[in-house]
């Protein structure tokens, strides 16, 4: 271990840094660590920006961090680390950073653990017509007999369908692990091996979408990957079936699946839409079959402290001398959110 | 092993037959043992009632099952075991099965796993404030700024308590660990040893309300535990908290419930309520904060299935000469469902 500590400053707007590093986040980073300040920076060309940047070994940076292009890097001479403290580094990570081999670290698997807690606990509550018996409920106020509303009612031995074995799928899986459930994966990158290893069978995407009770969206949005759920996958999907769109609308063709539920044997559960907010006129909003949020199921509220203490963590491995826990590699880009 | 086959015989109506155990449920049996019958027996003192329990060392039960007494067992002359496909035992086992050292087994574990799936689901979306999210969206139909609805939302370090380490609850503490929640339980019966097994904090019922997030009731109706959940303890249930009713109504003052909700600070996900169903004028069925399902967290449609393998697993252990997995005793009585 080295005796000079290395310098950290965070940047991204004030807001943020109130958000995600509540008082006592940084106190970890004190002792194998030189904090030079609480205050983020918000512009790299502002005076005080400009001094930070000069001394910093690390940046922590959050949602809404500016771009760190060529020009931040020079004014940068020290700064051999970007540990972002949120999900995707497309935004604010500039090619010069790779070109320089700065390492970079995200909080994407921490801000992964939300979404898939979200995703569980609507995959039972489908499996069970939980939200429709609560409703039948709620409007008649009378006894609902639920196994005669719904005959297929239930969580033992139903087929879960993952379409994308990203970081939110895969910690899905482990989720569903102690379930009796089926749980069929679709990706073109996941490999026997590692299907094996999280305990899932592989198919192909029509298959799954042909055998699943539930089909839940994992994939990250790229160009390759738009209107990946299209009319025709939507109208292959079982009777009776629950699809869960936690990752963006533009994955799904939206017209189809409105139709498609319109019929009437189709449930929905959209935290994402394509327009994010959807028309007020939108009959999603109206169906009894759909349920909406409005993309909540990533990190919000205390969530954001775990993406906070993920970063924190990496800075400490740096400080110990050892290698980033979460490293992203620009080869990563192309298929990963 | 024996080289006679022990015979088996169902006593449950005919539709719990039906709903329990589907075509293929009872095939299991065939190599190890005699099925006498795939009709149950519906009325001990019918002819044909009379007929299976002369001849069977085995009785596979169901919900609805007429008692068992001593003039059943005197015309039943071979049976030692009664392996019940459902929950409790206590409406059917009659004292004498406990005089005369009858084992017996019940599909209470099964029967566990669905009410602690629905109680795991209720948590995380209670902790991200999901369905009330979901609600203001649907009725505003324009972007809702959750975090400014509900700025203590999220599912990191929030504390669940857990009243009653009872099949249920254990079940959900189990469920519960990979997720980043503190659990305490509060269980007179639950030793240190226990709990640190089960890696919970134990606490007084008093600490659990006054601390929890969320408060998730697994006890059992018993005539000690009747309104266990009273006045002073919702009281003191933190503002904010949910609280979570799977077990049954009698454990809790409705009346004490309804009022602190009225004051808007605290939310209820009752499955169970007293009485059931509660009359159409009643309160909780309005209230923002409260959903109401009709007693669907314990097994329904497909979930049958997992009690009749429960039992057709235990009528394979007697065949094999191995213990009962889910014996009940006569002591256990005092302290469970």
């Amino acid at each position: 271990m080295s005796h000079t500590k290395l310098n950290v400053a965070l940047a991204m707007p004030a807001h943020t840094a109130r958000a995600v590093f509540p008082a006592r986040s940084l106190d970890p980073l004190e002792p194998a660590l030189n904090l030079l300040s609480r205050e983020p920076i918000q512009d790299f060309h502002s005076p005080e920006g400009r001094a930070l940047l000069e001394q910093a070994d690390i940046l922590i940076t959050g949602w809404g961090c500016p771009l760190i292009d060529e020009a931040i890097l020079d004014a940068a001479p020290r700064l051999r680390h970007v540990l972002h403290a949120a999900g995707s580094v497309k935004h604010h990570i500039g090619d010069a950073c790779w070109e320089r081999d700065i390492q970079i670290s995200s909080a994407a698997d921490a801000n992964a653990i939300p979404v898939a807690e979200y995703t569980v606990a609507m995959i039972v509550l489908a499996n069970k017509r939980i939200l429709q018996i609560a409703r039948a409920l709620h409007s008649t106020r009378t006894d609902v007999l639920a196994e005669q509303l719904f005959p297929d009612m239930g969580n033992y031995r139903k087929r879960v369908g993952i379409i994308g074995a990203s970081k939110i799928g895969r910690h899905v899986i482990r989720l569903l692990a102690p379930y009796d459930l089926d749980v069929v994966v679709s990706d073109p990158y996941l490999s026997a091996d590692e299907a094996a290893v999280l305990g899932v069978e592989r198919v192909t995407l029509e298959e799954l979408v042909a055998s699943s009770d539930v089909v839940s969206l994992h994939a990250p949005s790229l160009p390759s990957t738009r209107n990946m759920v299209h009319e025709g996958l939507i109208e292959r999907l079982q009777p009776g079936a629950t699809f869960i769109n936690t990752a963006r609308g533009e994955l799904v063709d939206q017209d189809a699946l409105l139709a498609r539920v319109e019929r009437g044997d189709l449930y929905a559960v959209l935290d994402v839409t394509t327009p994010w907010v959807l028309p007020a006129e939108s009959r999603f909003y109206s169906h009894p079959n759909v349920l909406l949020t409005p993309h909540v199921a990533g990190s919000l509220g205390n969530e954001l402290e775990r993406m906070a203490a993920s970063a924190v963590g990496e800075a400490l491995r740096i400080a110990r001398g050892e290698a980033l826990q979460f490293r992203v590699r620009v080869e990563d880009l192309a298929f990963t959110a």
